[in-house]
């Protein structure tokens, strides 16, 4: 069979998981890696993320780079949170039909920050041939394509609500910053409000949802709070006093008319109790769903990344929304 | 907008909520309706379903009759378990090219019981270009399509486990009926096992979720067992005495050499507790995933085959398994 030509695009934390996942899979062939810092151009991937199968593939410093040599089926992009950057990025990749998955939280919904963007981008992966998808777990799954693809069996949707509760204390370094942990509650939470801090991608599921129970919201309400410890709490790498922020909670609620048609809530702190992830469809049939202890971490994002490729080369040309792919999947070895 | 036109096949109590749905949705036209039964040709469609909307037609003796008049887009297909029978109930439509939603459990995975079928009528379709999918809740959701979705978001999957636990007393008769509700023991279990009696479609479920990891089974083990009531149970249809069944315990476990793989397990009796569907993936991430209550009902049945429509639509010509369409979603007035 032939494998897919594979290259990573940003080679932070997730992308380097992205890559040696990627390059685990037997269906897949690693032809290079990209990332805009100068300072990790020509480094061996090899060294940089300890497969020894890389071996002779080094950081480019762009696209066009990579292109020189070998021109990839697909880039895996985890570089930005921003639809305008990740889209600047990989403009080069859908010029010459070069397909592209990627983390980019905007892009699970591009039209809702970039319209015109996805405009112009969608006209012209139609015109290469390249196909582009956003995916990834919040966005791209728990609150969003789980909820809709539940909808299948249902023959009436009133309102939907999704609730994911993370214990923050069992996750990396990162996310407990984000997240705020150790700073002061009124800082954080102008930080928050401004949109400086916190979880990018609650809107993006939001007009996800409702582009695919075709409901026209007329209003959507964001809340983002400080969670803040009534206690000291202490972590692996932080540590809060009391009153000092150890987690975030936000939600949004979008409404159509005065009816309330989806609710997302987020709370990420530390030493959260049973964390989970609850959907609850108000329908007929109603369904209530829970994901015991949530699905947590960077596992299934990168998992999420490589697990789209076949669908996303099997769908047509153009940004695609995940709701547009086949059924999501693990791909087998076999694939 | 261009409505899909719609004929219905089969027309007992499935059939029927699946022509009042249908004709409740803005994006569909009911074009016509046909029976196997010729005691039911003939009979209007509005006195059957109480739909004063569906003034004009009625029952044709079959497809051929209602093609003399209109040709549907699709064909929605409630008649049978059977792969069979389904499909050659349906080759009028195949072959002029008429798609066909079914909730046949058999063709969930027209591969398992009908390879020989499966090949002979995929090839017609993509001859004709008509588009063939079996949906439904179970198979077609809860033990099939919905774990397969959630390993989209899994790196490694070792094991999938599925259980469904029904109360049957709150159901309908005849699935009260089906399951044994009054019989003596030993002569249903001898049913049972025969296949003469329980739930259709475990095997399918299997067969599909191991197709999608791309797992090549090589045992197949079925257990079908009833449940036995301890005391006396009344529901609103049956009286079961103590010592009699009050329920079916099916279970089908698939293994790749010593490895077991695969475990799906149906429990649907009266009185049962926590009703419940729960679904765990052994991986990286593992999942825990519990729908309350379950999906349950003649609800569900018909929802999925009326939103399967727009995505089979959509799909490549041929005899397809769900997997192979977009993700599931509510079917908003506005599709």
């Amino acid at each position: 069979m032939k494998k897919v030509k594979v290259a990573q695009f940003g080679l932070g934390p997730i992308g380097l998981e992205s890559l040696r996942l990627a390059a685990a899979q037997p269906w897949m062939e690693i032809v290079g890696a990209a990332d805009n810092d100068p300072a990790k151009a020509g480094r061996p991937l090899a060294e940089m993320t300890g497969l020894g199968s890389l071996d002779g593939l080094s950081v480019a410093p762009s696209l066009e780079e990579i292109f020189r040599d070998t021109q990839p089926d697909v880039i895996l992009h985890t570089a930005t949170s921003r639809a305008r950057a990740t889209l600047e990025q990989m403009r080069p990749a859908l010029e010459v039909g070069v397909s592209v998955a990627t983390t980019c939280e905007e892009l699970v919904f591009p039209r809702l920050r970039v319209p015109d963007l996805f405009e112009e981008y969608h006209a012209l992966c139609r015109h290469t041939g390249a196909r582009l998808v956003a995916t990834g777990v919040n966005p791209g799954f728990v609150m969003d394509l789980l909820p809709i693809g539940l909808t299948g069996v249902c023959r009436a949707v009133d309102h939907i609500r999704v609730e994911r509760v993370v214990n923050a204390t069992t996750r990396r370094r990162p996310l407990q910053a984000k997240i705020g942990s150790g700073q002061e509650a009124a800082a954080f939470r102008a930080k928050l409000q401004s949109g400086a801090a916190g979880h990018a991608g609650l809107r993006e599921s939001l007009a996800l949802v409702a582009h695919a129970m075709a409901w026209t919201l007329d209003e959507i309400r964001e809340q983002s709070e400080p969670v803040v410890a009534d206690r000291k709490l202490a972590t692996e790498f932080f540590t809060v006093a009391a009153g000092q922020v150890c987690g975030v909670h936000q939600r949004v609620v979008g409404s159509v008319g005065p009816v309330e048609k989806i609710s997302l809530e987020l709370r990420m702190y530390l030493e959260a109790l049973a964390p989970h992830d609850t959907i609850v469809i108000s329908g007929r049939p109603g369904l209530h769903v829970t994901i015991a202890g949530g699905v947590a971490g960077d596992d299934a994002t990168v998992a999420s990344l490589i697990n789209v490729v076949p669908r996303l080369l099997a769908a047509a040309p153009g940004l695609r929304l995940l709701t547009e792919l086949a059924v999501p999947s693990f791909v087998g070895p076999a694939a």
